[in-house]
């Protein structure tokens, strides 16, 4: 029996014996590579968090203590220690295990993360809890280097500083985000790095701890030495946290002391903790950016099979092929340069490039005053995490309707990563921004040439939404507005962008069972006058429409209003949608099958609506 | 002839003599003082920045540098600086000037405000537009304090740090923002201001020019010499920025020359100016906090008149009340304690009252982790500002479902403050969160009674959406989704919130038309299944329904597609919203005629729509 296979919980961690920590550790990193080597996931950032994670349960208990992941594809290991390991297989599969803390999953996981930079709120939120219920838990947030980049993290720290409550801040410090870092953040960090403190920190610790032993937790005497041995002013105890470290992230023995003495202090406390990428494995050490987020791989090698083309890579060099032409044009990314297809860009014009770090308001800010001056910005980010600029895209950008691109990534389904990272709700907020045009491109062909008319034949904010992943059988390109791709006469079916390929599938099966279909394909969600839409309905009778948003202020719906608004009375109508709740992890095709977006799904969706049409 | 009006642009405050500037700033605080004392607006912070603002003129000509105002209400010298002064007391006012920078305006304004905290990011982005075209002009951001706490300011920064960029960040320091500041970056500031290096900085700093008077721009000696007589390291020098300060914000002698020094560093510089809000007027200066934003008062006393009963000061008495029988009620601001009403809560239990500062992102995030563990937070926020809060609504409380109130002040139409304050995105954005239960009250006592029942009655996330100002003629209270106000048989006119006035006037007029409307008042916007608004639509066959929110995402549109799926066949209807663009300043109830929101305007569409629906 491996030592893992004893863990169940904390306190079956910390019932283990010093020795037995680092075979736990390597055992655990194998089953990461095993794992992970056929479902996919989070490897480098895994790899690198095992000692971390296994010091946090040495000290605290998961069933009581709130520990609040930041970003949260690093609690792989956390879920191998509280109860997950046999089911560990099923890791971002549909209905299985997920790739990110769970509470509804186990009581362990204290909070939902995905989205970057909100650990400290919440765990500040917690620690309030607590204390003003003057219960008896501890409360720690988990975060990166990266998701310190990000303001909202700026203003959980503030607050927690100014807050005075015990709550333990872990700076999981990597040295890298997603991509590199970039900012005044990070290069403060890489100067925390170097100071000597870092080497003094681990001896002189040891020895005021082996001196005074009992007394620890509310000695004077030692908090003012602990003062001494960690860094000068920083960042962080300037703004009134008291700062612990850089501790070395593999160093079990200083780990756990670090994370006790965090915990005893009784005050927000800033530990800072430097860990390596993919440590311990090869392959990942060296390329940790490529192992960041895999799907499978050769587990001794660390092969790959070739990636295939996609929408990030037709964007990314379509828009080096403008910029080549035009000055004016700049790229913008929020910390994903390579997810977003910039990689080539950043390459290519280095000083037209900017990785802002995960700072998706900024972004749009940013783009709106270069826009204000002359430049044409193209924003490329995930549609879920453009939600960050919400207001930004109201008040920067709508209000002067200035001309900035939005380049929204992982629109609709995006399939492992579950429901954080979903771009469902795009279509509605897009919707209420004053001035914005949505593009929404089904093939490669129809993205070149439509990122080629929002930089310019285009006035005002203007967003392009594309799926996760790659072209399917349809590869036409049809930029109109509408587009009518077969005609049909027993009903019109709707679709737009990646759910093309599922209405072309949908028709067929139709066409077998003797249901004349009209597929339009609309191109422009906004503004688009539905004109074509509206003849087609009026001749057929029926509306059948296949998205991949949630409900409200889907496309659907507008259709509808119009109908009544015009007066078209329809036979009867369907909308095919993901409703009013969020959309769970599984592959993209499950999914489509799961909501009825499918082929099939919307070929029996028609039946239904001819049948009950016909019935009416 | 004053100073004053000789005044047109930049260049004209240049060539003032240096005796004259001081009678200029008495000039502008008078011309303040009068024309708010009629018109209304934010006073104390314009007094405090008189002479700032005459000092960035006599360095920067605004026609073509850059000058970004962060929230932008302390931009009046500026405008009556710049053209604007005899049309000055059209302030705010319909068609009239507006309260923030407006680039429509004119070229002086070089960025919209309104929104706190993006400043720095959107002089980033110019100063990159015009450093890539190699252009000739200089970028400056001026941000106070407050907007400092927010967390965009702080990707701001970062990136401004990094970037190299030319570029003037000058911190406003005014020792509090609209309330008092709280947090780590706040007790920050309060160290800085009382350091060694502010009194020594201005003699030092004058010496060392009159001994380089012509060669300072490029000479390293000088510039080591500067920074010996700044601060030590501190947030901003940490974070890679040129610190300078803190400087006096009254001497007009000492901001030029700080100004021009900030600007030919040629470098991103943070600029730390101390100003004294309400400055130069006493009752201002002893209640900055009661003359931030002010109606008409008398000039020479400052009174003004008494406040009549509103929406918010209903809301905190009403929470002090849940709050007195439950201690898991805890209330959240975001820099907004008297806007909100929350002043009584926080007097009453300072322990449950949490002022995050201006980081609405944030309360939301806090409010996930305290509704996690147990309390029932209630976060007061303007509807406008809770945008920022919209990924937080969706990630942190949406997909666990988490208990916790949102109290949107403003919602709707807030009238004077114009484009960047009204709430009119609410219904829209609030729609898209999965789980969120959104109410409306129409009167106090629905208020009231609404509050309880979504503290107590109600899962998951409740909103509840209310205006700026109090009650009119509707105080009835009626808490069920839908009520019938009027029967009919004519038309269903459909309201809710404080447009349920509009909507008895227009019956009224109506009435003696020989209309006969059935009005329906909606007190929940979901989950609402609408059945009697569709029994009654089947009655009367014809939809009529004013709303004070964008078209897009509107309960109008819900209730046409509703319609069209339930095959109910209207003869007509009318959706009468604020549209698809932004609503302009003026008054409510201008605001209202303009959009045919008021009862003759709602009147006016339901004879058109029997006319119309007859015909048809």
């Amino acid at each position: 029996m491996s030592i893992l296979e004893t863990i169940h919980s904390s306190n079956d961690v910390k019932k283990l014996r010093a020795d037995e920590l680092e075979p736990l550790c390597a055992e655990l990193r194998t089953t990461l590579v095993e794992t992970l080597s056929k479902t996919g996931g989070h490897l480098a950032s895994n790899l690198g968090t095992v000692e971390l994670t296994v010091a946090l349960h040495r000290v605290y208990n998961t069933k009581k203590d709130r520990i609040v992941f930041d970003v949260g594809h690093q609690c792989y290991t956390h879920k191998l220690l509280t109860g997950r390991r046999e089911s560990f297989s099923t890791l971002r599969q549909i209905d299985g295990l997920s790739g990110f803390p769970k509470p509804y999953e186990a009581v362990d996981d204290a909070f939902i993360a995905g989205h970057a930079s909100n650990s400290i709120s919440v765990a500040l939120g917690m620690a309030r809890a607590r204390s003003l219920q003057k219960q008896d838990y501890d409360v720690v947030a988990l975060i990166g280097d990266g998701a310190m980049t990000g303001g909202l993290a700026y203003e959980g720290l503030s607050n927690a500083a100014a807050s005075g409550e015990p709550l333990l801040i872990i700076l999981n410090d990597n040295t890298m985000s997603i991509s590199e870092n970039v900012g005044g953040m990070a290069s403060l960090l890489q100067q925390m790095r170097i100071k000597p403190g870092y080497l003094r920190f681990k001896r002189a610790y040891r020895e005021a701890f082996s001196r005074l032993p009992a007394l620890y937790r509310f000695n004077h005497q030692l908090k003012e030495r602990i003062k001494e041995l960690v860094l000068p002013d920083n960042i962080f105890s300037e703004m009134g946290l008291n700062y612990l470290g850089p501790v070395d992230g593999q160093d079990l023995e200083e780990l756990e002391t670090a994370i006790r003495l965090g915990r005893d202090l009784r005050k927000p406390v800033l530990l800072h903790v430097i860990t390596k990428k993919g440590r311990g494995v090869s392959y990942a050490e060296e390329h940790p950016d490529r192992y960041h987020g895999v799907g499978s791989f050769d587990p001794v090698t660390g092969e790959m099979p070739a990636g295939k083309p996609c929408y990030s890579a037709c964007f990314g060099q379509t828009l080096c092929e403008l910029a080549g032409k035009d000055p004016r044009v700049v790229a913008i990314t929020a910390a994903m340069a390579g997810g977003t297809g910039l990689d080539g860009f950043a390459g290519a014009w280095p000083e037209r490039f900017f990785d802002v770090g995960i700072a998706e308001g900024h972004a749009v800010s940013m783009a709106a005053g270069m826009a204000s001056q002359g430049l044409i910005p193209v924003f490329a980010v995930y549609s879920s995490f453009l939600q960050r600029g919400y207001d930004m895209l109201l008040h920067d950008i709508s209000i002067e309707n200035l001309h900035a691109v939005f380049a929204l990534d992982r629109a609709g389904l995006v399939g492992n990563d579950g429901e954080t990272h979903n771009g469902c709700f795009d279509v509605a907020y897009l919707g209420t921004i004053p001035g914005m045009t949505v593009f929404c491109p089904s093939s490669f062909a129809e993205l070149k040439a439509m990122l080629s008319t929002a930089l310019y034949d285009k006035n005002g904010p203007v967003a392009l939404r594309y799926p996760r992943g790659g072209e399917r059988r349809y590869r036409e390109c049809h930029t109109d507005a509408e587009t009518i791709l077969r005609e049909g006469t027993d009903l019109t079916l709707v679709c737009y962008g990646d759910r093309v390929n599922d209405a072309l599938d949908a028709c067929e099966i139709m066409e077998k069972k003797g249901i004349s279909a009209e597929l339009i394909k609309l191109a422009v969600l906004q503004p688009n006058s539905f004109e074509q839409t509206l003849r087609s309905l009026k001749k057929t009778g029926r509306l059948l429409i296949g998205e991949d948003v949630c409900a409200a202020g889907c496309v659907g719906e507008r259709l509808l209003a119009l109908c009544e608004e015009k007066k078209l009375r329809l036979k009867g109508s369907r909308l095919l949608n993901v409703g009013s709740g969020l959309v769970p992890q599984g592959s993209v095709p499950e999914l489509l099958r799961r909501y009825g977006l499918d082929g099939e799904g919307i070929a029996r969706a028609a039946e239904e609506l001819v049948g009950r049409g016909d019935r009416a």
